[in-house]
């Protein structure tokens, strides 16, 4: 496989001299019917990507085709597929995709099938949720557990708690809500305090998630828990659960009801897909609802590896991308989804994004002279009309647009006012906002003008059930896995997180070394 | 009074010059013990604000603060202060400072009051909270109420939801939650349907909030509530407050059981000080709580009078952001609370700056040729250390920080787990942070290499009481304020969610005018 810097590619130089056609594109005669019909990928679970709000024409399109011939980006993906060691920083494989099925050659690392391993891990958390439903699992006082509640932060929160939220709704539509779902995820004591007091102890089962077993935030929230576990009398062994990594201090250990599996080629922010989201959702849910989200992501992944651009969404969502970062210069991405189910899809997103390709060396850690990975940030519209979207449509940057909607609602509980349902008019503004965005209008005076040329792509459905969002989680995974591809990085490590670890340490330990780090202890009266 | 373009001004050509100087300050020979001491400006109610790690020297303030002398900041704040027309594009005075306390001459528009006027709906809702509290107002089945949900949305939800968060933990702590606060903002009928489901509806009051009492999003959640509390047998008159304007279809209408004041002089997001947010807050937590939050603004409003830089946080703030916008070319910033309770506080800010000063034209409509508001984002610390950190330390592009963290939590229980409490941890994080993001790392592993020259501030405090919390609002709507009028912005009107309300009309009558717009409606199933 050859890897190289994305400015030493002829795709880098062809599309550098296209750079002026996308500022110049004229959305106003350009964006009509026909290029609304014509731009539309089929995605997994009936979701379609809808990309004719933005700025791109057939010789930008041909460009952006040659540069993924050109990186070998399907031949990449294969490898990270079949196993090779994709994560060059750590040394590991990147074997998220397998969680939801086999795509490549069987992976066997150490003589173990990991496939195998996944699938069992995945039977076991299954089975233990039918058990906690069933009442044969119960609390250390005999009665069945009503609320799950995961400890756990960044990956091992952010794509799981946004994945519960998603659902809840649905579920409460469908019947299928067995526990409710809560997190706990910041050392900030006020927050394990505030989840502790607001549940019914002896009807919780805590589930403990690192992936290390030795996060410092996960092991202080945990033993918060178990106190208060203790000081109500209730056995913590009894109400505990851990999903970690075989090698940690937590596996096997007696203190847990039950421990549950992961390795070291599930990286934190691709784990939703294993038992970091899966025994939540499993016992929240039921697992057949955690299933038809693997099954929808298995099924993005499928597509994903089709080298046509006109029949892999994720592949062209990213290849725009880098159009619109490299070659437009946006140093952001806003993520908008019409649903108030995804209102924490764009923080799961935000870390997906920025934690993979916030990164400036290549995969071999040299430094890079070209932008990579944007800042995302988003909230669910119509919320962000009435917030944000004025610089949006108003600013003197372009901020690009990633819209999500969905024909129906969760729960289908709905209102007519003025002639029109809530989701009518959730849906109406959706369409308003992305040609706005697009064409602007002119104005005589300057503060109701809008210069539109703010290009944005649209993810729709019928609903938003676990297949669509499985589909929804892999699109953008898959999209970030192929950006980092172009730009040349190993988007599977995070060493940014390391300095800030060693450092607190150090001030935890008493002696930092660095004047400024003292003094700025000693404001906070450390 | 003379307003003049920002890049018409002699700062602007002498800062121009000394850009070179903010991306080469060199943080790890200049940040200090001594630097972190000096550079720090007393803030209202016990709060510093500590900006030793900005990269701002001797002669980069002395012309941040011949820029504030040249564009008469502080004339331009005594001016809104004392009522003039400051929101230019929609004729109306700016008096969300007047809801707090008077700073300038008495304002008397079409022979009212208007300090006294505020003064007077606050004594109103006040005693509203008091009956509430009481039980002398009580639900129409005579229970009393124990909840209290907002419909709202933008400024009607983002600020009071913001500060709601904010203050719960604190009230647990001090015995002060009267009633527990919900929250129903979007037009997707999913978000009002699991409000209402989660709530005693006999027990529950709603707080309808729209100024002009036109909102679309608005009087269909009313109207959802309205059928969901007839179905439930309940007297909706019985159940109902509004907040709105006195010329607005809500105003002095029976269908409620009271209503509360507000005119067009006060922007929705900067309206969490009168009965939008005051309503809310007073039945929740007690009026004392509310007014203790409008006691910590008004002192930070006084402090923000003071012409020297060193010793008004919010101009100071103010005068760094447009150093790193438009002299180092910084496109974003992120908000960094370390605080569980500040969750939602970075959305209230989102909006707040950005709908303030995402702008393209001056307050004259006159188009702009530098850059103006910057994207804002962030996530509470640590949980943003294990996401989007990552970027942030070591992405190709810089993101200014601003931290916020207080010595004590609010709640007071805690875990020693390895010799120190969470609340220990999250400083030392949170101190740690600081000087990793100032000084960087070297490595000889690129990937493990810190680069540092991120800039960050830090406001500290003892604890996020109301006065807190009321202080850190004014501050940064103060902060806002300044640097729209450095940019000659008129930061209080927001054109620019009128074009898609527009359109989302022409889509809900049926005859867009625009075959693009009917396709992506036909796509979305309208």
């Amino acid at each position: 496989m050859r890897y190289v810097d994305f400015d030493k590619t002829a795709g880098y130089q062809r599309l550098a001299g296209l750079g002026a056609r996308g500022t110049g594109f004229d959305f106003v005669s350009q964006l009509n019917a026909q290029r609304v019909e014509q731009c539309q990928v089929p995605m997994a679970a009936g979701l379609t990507y809808a990309w004719a709000a933005k700025g791109v024409d057939e010789p930008v399109l041909e460009s952006l085709k040659a540069l993924a011939e050109e990186q070998d980006l399907m031949g990449k993906y294969k490898a990270i597929l079949d196993g090779e060691v994709m994560n060059t920083g750590e040394g590991r494989k990147v074997l998220h995709h397998l969680l939801r099925g086999q795509l490549g050659k069987p992976v066997i690392h150490q003589g173990k099938d990991l496939g195998a391993f996944y699938r069992q891990e995945l039977d076991r958390f299954s089975q233990f949720a039918d058990a906690v439903h069933a009442g044969t699992i119960r609390g250390s006082t005999g009665k069945v557990f009503t609320t799950a509640v995961q400890i756990g932060i960044g990956g091992s929160d952010l794509g799981p708690r946004a994945l519960y939220l998603a659902l809840e709704n649905w579920a409460a539509a469908e019947g299928k809500q067995y526990l409710q779902g809560k997190f706990i995820s910041n050392v900030d004591p006020d927050d394990a305090s505030q989840i502790a007091a607001s549940v019914s102890l002896e009807q919780t089962i805590f589930i403990l998630v690192s992936k290390s077993g030795t996060t410092q935030e996960t092991l202080a929230n945990e033993l918060f828990i178990k106190n208060k576990l203790k000081n109500a009398g209730l056995d913590p062994s009894k109400h505990l659960v851990a999903v970690t990594s075989e090698t940690s201090p937590l596996a096997h250990n007696p203190a847990y009801l039950d421990s549950f599996y992961i390795d070291d080629f599930i990286g934190g922010r691709y784990s939703s897909s294993s038992g970091v989201g899966g025994v939540i959702l499993s016992l929240a849910f039921g697992k057949g609802v955690f299933q038809a989200i693997l099954a929808g992501a298995h099924e993005a992944d499928t597509l994903a590896m089709n080298p046509d651009i006109h029949q892999n969404a994720a592949l062209l969502d990213a290849l725009i991308g880098i159009w619109e970062r490299n070659f437009l210069g946006y140093p952001y991405t806003a993520i908008l989804p019409y649903s108030q189910a995804l209102a924490r899809f764009p923080a799961h997103l935000q870390q997906l994004d920025m934690e993979s390709n916030g990164k400036r060396v290549n995969r071999n850690g040299e430094p890079l002279s070209y932008a990579t990975g944007p800042v995302v940030f988003g909230e669910p519209g119509t919320n962000g009309q009435h917030s944000f979207y004025q610089l949006l449509h108003q600013g003197t940057d372009v901020v690009p647009l990633q819209f999500v909607g969905f024909i129906e609602s969760q729960r289908g509980d709905d209102v007519t006012v003025e002639g029109s349902l809530s989701q009518t008019k959730l849906k109406a503004n959706l369409a308003a906002q992305i040609v706005a965005f697009a064409k602007g209008k002119a104005d005589p005076q300057g503060n109701k003008e809008f210069c539109g040329g703010r290009p944005s792509s649209l993810i729709y459905g019928k609903r938003l059930t676990p297949e669509a969002l499985g589909a929804l989680l892999a699109h953008f995974e898959n999209k970030v896995m192929f950006q980092g591809l172009v730009w040349n990085l190993n988007s599977f490590d995070q060493e940014g997180v390391q300095l800030g670890k060693i450092l607190t340490k150090k001030v935890l330990a008493g002696s930092s070394g660095d004047s400024a780090l003292d003094a700025y202890s000693a404001l906070l009266g450390l």
